[in-house]
Formats: structure tokens, C-alpha cells, sequence
């Protein structure tokens, strides 16, 4: 498998013949005027990329690449603005070199070279950051630390359902080492094959379950962590009152406190028993009470996820005018019709036109069944539109039900705005990708025609016009793509000052130095010195 | 109502009169050759208390009480140690002050004056502590902070089903407050009448759910923290990916970074289906593996407690050779039969004689009625027998699923040992007040013949004992209780070195001055001046 170096994924996999030609297609409904010239990425030998500014010690030096290629691909993630620049050859920061430890002790040796050497260290997971989490963003020399060696499961307790498993592994790996105990971890985010263990823990990333588990941090029973000042281990517990949780203040640290190499996870049995139905609402507003009914009710859906009219249609082809709601249960000890009962009835109550239920084994087969085979190709589809000049990316957040009508309004006021301003019009898309008794995770999606050679400084636009109406209305910046670089300005906002101190303060203590993800979550607090 | 400054709860609710004679009776044919004379607590006029030390400026004089009983009552918590020391008039350590804010300003105003004056604050929610958390352990001057006038339910947010409440209100009256809105917190520790929505946050304290929503820090929406460095304010969300949580900072911080003023915390409709029922068992290893099991299922009881044997007859009255299972649920929305149903079909599986399964409103009519009557007595009875020379405590701790056997059995005989050496003999006693997928929290009983003059010695060898077991055993030094100053040995060796730094370090950066309960969780970062 190739992993390409500019775009989403692997470089086989890429949006061509008749997927391209139907993705055009509609989108060209949409927008008939729009010049869809295709804007291939330049040929890594035509970018002048700078000679890596620091060389490693000998003892090292087995480690690391500066390849041009590697660097190129490391150098940021997987964010519309990151696959933007790269297409226009925008190569500015990169790392001098991709450092892959073999053993932790080789994170505690390339943490201590850095530290002596002034030299900041970005942690590399799968590289599906969408927030500029894994981008060196600044002057100084800077590696990129790929943990991609560290991919072992190494220990499973099949009783507590848990198991040891190394910060490296991207998700279809670690699935199919656990596939020999009949065990899952069941987190699937949209960037499942492309992303680690050690990234969805640095960056409390959100997965499959709509409800109770919806963070990696729920699934979280110990964590290993490598800092400059020393190995974090916490007990494995299945809960504890023991001061502040240790493990809280690493899930989310995004790379700037320490180096993620272990973790105990708590496992699922695989669900025997899985039921799914769609539900279809004249009336959006129903149906948004219809969720938060069911979010309410102590059912707790796999899957609870409401699609408006516009994310029904585009993604799941299904019209209607009120939105579309997946519902699923799943179990492995219990069939779970009661369950799924109660939710559509309470749905049904709210004005909800209830699809046929189904069992396992007939995905691909409904509107349900066409959302989630497309889930995984939009990635590559935005990639395919970014080359033709489109604007097409994702924000996310999290409110509480009661502001939701207004925080929705406003945010698509202000997006529509946006796009109409800067693009002369554009669409807006939402789903729920989670849900909560206190309130949704609405999921936007954004496709507008942009100019080719502005659609990156468009899309920062409208970023920013809709980044502001999310804090002005009492959003979280993100729900589970994290903060990293891009999203700092809000984040500043929203996390209180005291806490913001706090933080610095414990990241010096750590990171004396200050070489982890410099520009990440904080200001450093001090620069990393030129070697 | 006056409350016992030397003991448990209310005066006018100790135990006397038939409770006592029943209670003794009982205790008498355990233990025929103890000497149940009676020891009551000593007078305060009798006690030789010390003047303050320190004078309020004349702005916060109104708020401060130098009474001597009021003093008295908030120089400790209320674990046998504590009661034992009131009982002999051991008054070491009192707060020079007892301080009640009557608003916000006034907390942010005291904590100005104390850090400037070098006064250590001791916070004071409901005074339930059983582990030193609120006694001012050291030599310096020192204030108790109590919250109680900061006891107000402030909006309630129905559609998100959140409210916003202040720290220092007792659990009956904020479920008063509550109750107009057809809402409930339902966190019901053993402590509720005589403890705060604060000190449960500050501590991280158990409720009412035996799964999902296990302790405080679940029902958390956002907290509102008075710190000596300004007031830190989260965003109420019903989830967030926004780098590490602000509210798990302060969740267990036990009052070293800032007095919890206020919080959103999520609340649950009245339950409208209850069904409960008891399961016996003639083998407890079937008995761990049918919780084991059941807390794996996914079904997320409300109730899953498991009693041992000893538990069973002494608080429920009930004989068997492998324990007593107490399942229940309840819901708002929906009957819960088929739950029911699949939990004692999995009790059955594993050779559990199910008792009849009781609606709501059946409470005290059989033996789980029997056990929750006198769950709310017990600190009261441990009160009776303390005087009586006899050692009555408690200890709890979590551990996961694969080592609970072992686990179990290295405590049961680490305490054993102590018992026998220290007493002559003693029984142990142990629950599950919580369980998870991934390992139960059990919860032992302690009961030995003591000498008077000798219990406090006595129970801090045993309590020594029990604590190296758990530790060395891989259990966590606390569930629920907290780590205050009595855990500290174990919880130093339990924490991350590298987190305990951080820790240290944003103290320093929110309390500058170190006046924040000094000694609890970490060692003071600078001292007190003495004023």
C-alpha cells in the first residue's frame, strides 16, 4: 500500500472512472457553472524542499529518514487547507526528518537528543489530523516522530474484556489482532484505516457509538506516556476517585505534554445481535426533538444519527423534507428489539415515517446501508472536488439542546454568508454524529465553487465566519477533531483562563524544554533552541 | 436541627433505645467477651480550646464564627478515626476560623485576604469527609470555608435536562429544589443529608448508579471554580474534544486548586419504572462471575450490589453460603422488564436463586428493602459502637475483572492478619457498591473488639494493613472516598510520578501562595506564611 503524500489515503484507492464521473455529475447539477479543470499535485521532484537542518547522533541515526517523499508526507495532515497546499506545491515547514522509534526506548532517547538539541518534536500517528495537529508551524528545526513501529497488541485480559496495545497501531491492524479473542475496540472514525491508537487518544477522537461511549476517553483504562521528564503509567482500573484522573490530563494533550506509547483499552465482545432502521421526518424540527427524546430515554443507539434534508440527499439519496435519522441497536448478549421499539415509537410520536428494520448482514441493501458505504469514500471524494477547485470540508461541534434551534440557525447564517460572500453561494449539510441527554454533536458539511488558486484563503473565510458563530453561540470549537494549530484562536476563547495556566504550568514541568508540538493547544513557553 | 459536632449526622438522630438494645444484642453474640461500656463525648466547655490566631479585616468579619462548637464540628470529617479522636477529646488541629461566604465575591474576597496573609483555607461542604480531607492537619493558621450559605438551585435548564446549582447545598435540599421541575441528580452517596453538590465534585463522589453514571464526574455539564488566580469557568457542553478536560482538573481536587462555587450538572426525569429483586447465591466465585457478567451485557442496572456472605446476614439479615445479588432498574420513559429479565436469566446461568422481583413502593417489604432501610443507619451505628470500644470502619477500592480473586483474597487476608494480631480477631465484610464492564468496586466492612484508649492506633495498624494490600495488589487507594490526608502514603505511590508533577505544578500556577488545603493530594509547593 502506498499512502499518498498529498491527499486523503492510499493512492490506488483514488476517486477515478465511474465513481468520478458520477460524483461530477452531481455536483455539476448543483453547479452547472462551475470550471471543474482538473488540478493534479505536482511531482515531488518539482518542489524545491529545503536539506533537513539537523543530523541525529549516530546512535540514532537508524531511525530517521529525510527522504523527501516521507517529509513531504509528514508534513501536515489531511484537512482540505492541507491537501490545498499541497496541491499548489505549497511546501513551507516541513520536518527536517521523520524519526520511527522501534521501542519506547527509542522515544525516550529521540525525547532526550531533542530536548539537548532544541529540537521540537511533532508525534506522527496516522497523519488524518484535520486542525494542522501534526504540521511543525514555526521556524525552528523540527522532526516528525511516526510511532508507526509501535503497532503491536500486546496483551489482552479476556476477562475484564481489555487489552495492552501499543500507541502505533491504525485501526484495521488493531482490529485484526484482536480478531483471535473475538474481541473489538469498536472505534470507528471516519478516518478508521489511516489513523492510530496513540492519535485517537491524543486527540479524544470520537468513534462508533452514537451515545455512552463516544469517546476514546470512555474506553480508556490506562495510559503509558513518554515525557522528557520521565514514563507516566497509570493503574489499570475500572474506575477511580484517586484526585484528578491522570489519564484526563493526557486524553486531548494532542501531542504536547508526552508521547502516547501504551495504552489499556477496554474491548466489546463482538455484537451478536445488531438492528438498524431509518427513519425519515417531514418536519426538522421534530425530528431534532425526536433525538433528543431518544437521547433522553436511557436506550442508548449504537448508531442515533440525524441526517438533515441536505446530507440525506446528497448522501444517502433519499429526499425528504424534515431530515433522515439512522437508528441502531447492537448487542452480543441480547437480541435487541425492545430496544429498537422503543426508540422508533418515540420517533413515530414525533411525526417519524419509520423504514423497514434489519438485521446484520444487510448493509448496502436501504438509504441506511448507502450512507455508511459512502461514509468511507468522502474523504476521497472531497479530494477529487478540492482538484477542480471546489470547497468542500467539515466542521464540528457540540451544544445543549436547549440552544440548539438558535446555535443552528445562527451557525448556518453565518456559513451561508460566507459562502455567498466569498463564493457566490454554496450549500450547507448537517448530521448528528452524536448525541447526548444534555445535547448534539451536529456535524456540518460545506460545498461551495471556489477560484482556483483562492479556494485555501475562501475556505479560511468561512472557517473563521463560522468558527466565531459557534463560540458567540455557546459551541465547543470541536467535538472530536481536537484543536491543534487551526483551531487556536476559538479554543483560546472557550477554555478558561485559570485552566489555560494550569496547563502551561503542568507542560513545563514536563516539557521544560519545550519541544513537544510547540504551537499546539498553547503557546510554548519556551522556544525550542537552534541546535 | 443541630448536628453532632463529634459524630455522625443529626443529635437528635443517634442511636438509642431499642435500635440500641437490637444493636447490641447482635454485636454481643458475635463478640460475648467485649466490653461494651459506653464512652460519650466529652463536653466542649470540658475541651481546652486554643484562641484564633488570626483576625478577619473588618469586611469579612460577619462572616466569620470563633465559636468554639462551631469550631469543634469542623476541625475533621466524620471516619471512625475522626469520631474516636472527638470522643477523647483529642482537638489537636482547629480551624482558628470558621468562615461562611453568603456570595461568590465573598469567596473570591476571603481567598484574597488568606493569600495574602498566609492563612490556610480548608473548603467545608457537608464535613463528611472520612479521610482527613477538611482538617487543618498542620501547624500554620488556618480557616474552614464553609459553603453552606451557597446552597441554591439557580436555573434549570429542562429541555437539556441540566442545572445550574450552587456548591455548598446538601443533598436533600437540592433534591427539594429539584423536585418543582419534576427533575432529579439521583446521586445518593451514604453521606447524602450531610454532604454538598461541591465537596461530591470536589471529591469525585459515588452515587446512586452502580453502572454508567457511577460517580459525580459523570453528571458534570460544566463547574465554575473560584481560584486564588481568578475564577475558571468551563463551557457548559454536553461533550467536547477541546485538549483535556478543564472540569476533570478540578473533579477529585479536593480543594487545593480553588472552591467549586458552582456547577451545570445533568439530571435525570423522576423514574415512573422500578423493578428490583434479590439473587442468591450458594457459591460467591459464581456469584463475582454473574456480576462480572451482567456488567458486560450492557444492560446498565441501576443497582448491582453483590454482598458477600458476611454482608448478606449482618446488614440484610439474609443466610447464604455465596452472597446476595440486589439488581434493580428504573426509567422515565419505558417498563424495564426485559432488562430484568436477561440480568437474572444471567444470575440463573450462573447458579443465582432469584427472589421475587418487587415494583416501586414495595421498599422494606423483603431482604434488598431490608439492606437499603438499614443502609442509612449504618454511620450512625458505627457511631454507637465506637463508644463502645469497638472498631467499626470501612475501606473501598476497584480493580479489574482478571485480578479480583486474588485481589480479593490478599486484602481479605492482609486484614485478617491485623485483626487477629491487633484484636484478638474481627470480621471482614465486603459489597460492590459500582461495577463496570472491565472490574467491580468492593467496599469492606471492618468489625473488631477494640481497647478503649487503643481503637485509633488499633484501626490506623489495620487500616495500614488493607492499604499495602491494595496497593500491592493493583487496586486503586480509593473508588469514592477521596485521597484527603489519610491515603496520602499510598496514593503517592499510586499516581505517575510525572503527573504528580504536573499536578504540583498548576497548584503553583492557581494557588501561588499554597494556601489551598495544604498537605491533601500533594505536599504543600511553598508554606503558609504565618501572618
Amino acid at each position: 500500500m502506498t499512502r499518498s503524500w498529498w491527499g486523503w489515503g492510499r493512492e490506488d484507492a483514488q476517486v477515478v472512472g465511474a465513481e468520478l464521473d458520477s460524483l461530477l455529475d452531481r455536483v455539476r447539477q448543483m453547479l452547472p457553472d462551475h470550471d471543474f479543470t482538473d488540478h493534479p499535485p505536482p511531482a515531488p521532484s518539482s518542489l524545491s524542499v529545503p536539506a533537513p537542518r539537523v543530523s541525529p547522533p549516530s546512535a540514532l541515526a537508524g531511525l530517521c529518514s529525510a527522504d523527501t517523499v516521507d517529509r513531504l508526507a509528514h508534513a501536515r495532515g489531511k484537512a482540505f487547507r492541507d491537501v490545498v497546499r499541497n496541491l499548489h506545491g505549497d511546501i513551507r515547514h516541513l520536518p527536517d526528518l521523520v524519526v520511527r522509534p522501534a521501542t519506547e526506548q527509542d522515544v525516550v532517547d529521540v525525547l532526550e537528543w531533542c530536548s539537548g538539541a532544541g529540537i521540537a518534536v511533532v508525534p506522527y500517528g496516522g497523519g488524518s489530523s484535520v486542525v494542522g495537529g501534526v504540521e511543525p508551524r514555526f521556524d525552528g528545526p523540527a522532526i516528525s516522530l511516526d510511532l508507526e513501529r509501535l503497532d503491536r497488541v500486546l496483551e489482552v485480559d479476556r476477562a475484564s474484556r481489555a487489552g495492552r496495545i501499543q500507541g502505533g497501531v491504525l485501526g484495521p491492524s488493531l482490529e485484526d489482532q484482536l480478531r483471535p479473542y473475538d474481541l473489538t475496540l469498536r472505534h470507528f472514525p471516519q478516518s478508521f484505516e489511516f489513523s492510530t491508537l496513540g492519535g485517537w487518544l491524543a486527540t479524544r477522537a470520537g468513534g462508533h457509538y452514537a451515545t455512552l461511549y463516544t469517546h476514546i476517553d470512555d474506553l480508556t483504562e490506562s495510559m503509558r506516556v513518554v515525557t522528557p521528564s520521565g514514563i507516566s503509567e497509570s493503574r489499570r482500573l475500572p474506575g477511580s476517585g484517586a484526585g484528578p484522573s491522570p489519564d484526563r490530563l493526557f486524553l486531548g494533550s494532542e501531542g504536547t505534554l508526552g508521547v502516547i506509547t501504551e495504552a489499556w483499552v477496554r474491548l466489546q465482545d463482538r455484537p451478536r445481535w445488531q438492528v438498524t432502521t431509518s427513519v425519515t421526518f417531514d418536519d426538522y424540527e421534530e425530528a431534532v426533538a425526536a433525538v433528543r427524546t431518544i437521547a433522553q430515554a436511557g436506550l442508548y443507539p449504537t448508531n442515533c444519527r440525524l441526517l438533515d434534508a441536505g446530507e440525506a440527499l446528497l448522501s444517502a439519496g433519499v429526499a425528504t423534507t424534515g431530515g433522515m435519522l439512522i437508528l441502531a441497536f447492537e448487542s452480543a448478549d441480547h437480541p435487541v428489539e425492545p430496544w429498537l421499539a422503543r426508540a422508533t415509537e418515540i420517533a413515530a410520536d414525533l411525526g417519524g415515517m419509520i423504514g423497514a428494520a434489519r438485521a446484520r448482514g444487510d448493509e448496502g441493501s436501504d438509504s441506511a446501508g448507502a450512507w455508511k458505504s459512502n461514509f468511507l469514500r468522502m474523504p476521497y471524494q472531497r479530494d477529487a472536488l478540492a482538484r477542480r477547485s471546489m470547497i468542500v470540508e467539515t466542521f464540528e461541534t457540540a451544544c445543549t439542546w436547549d440552544r440548539f434551534a438558535g446555535f443552528d440557525a445562527a451557525v448556518r447564517a453565518a456559513a451561508q454568508t460566507a459562502l455567498d460572500d466569498i463564493c457566490g453561494g454554496g450549500v450547507i449539510t448537517c448530521r448528528f454524529t452524536h448525541v447526548y441527554p444534555d445535547g448534539p454533536a451536529p456535524y456540518y458539511g460545506i460545498y461551495a465553487p471556489g477560484r482556483w488558486g483562492s479556494t485555501l484563503a475562501q475556505w479560511d473565510e468561512i472557517k473563521a465566519a463560522v468558527s466565531e458563530a459557534i463560540i458567540d453561540n455557546g459551541g465547543t470549537i470541536t467535538h472530536h477533531h481536537a484543536v491543534g494549530r487551526d483551531h487556536r484562536p476559538w479554543y483560546d476563547r472557550q477554555r478558561p483562563d485559570p485552566f489555560a495556566s494550569a496547563l502551561a504550568a503542568a507542560k513545563q514541568a514536563l516539557d521544560s524544554a519545550g519541544i513537544l508540538n510547540p504551537g499546539v493547544l498553547i503557546d510554548p513557553v519556551s522556544s525550542p533552541r537552534n541546535p
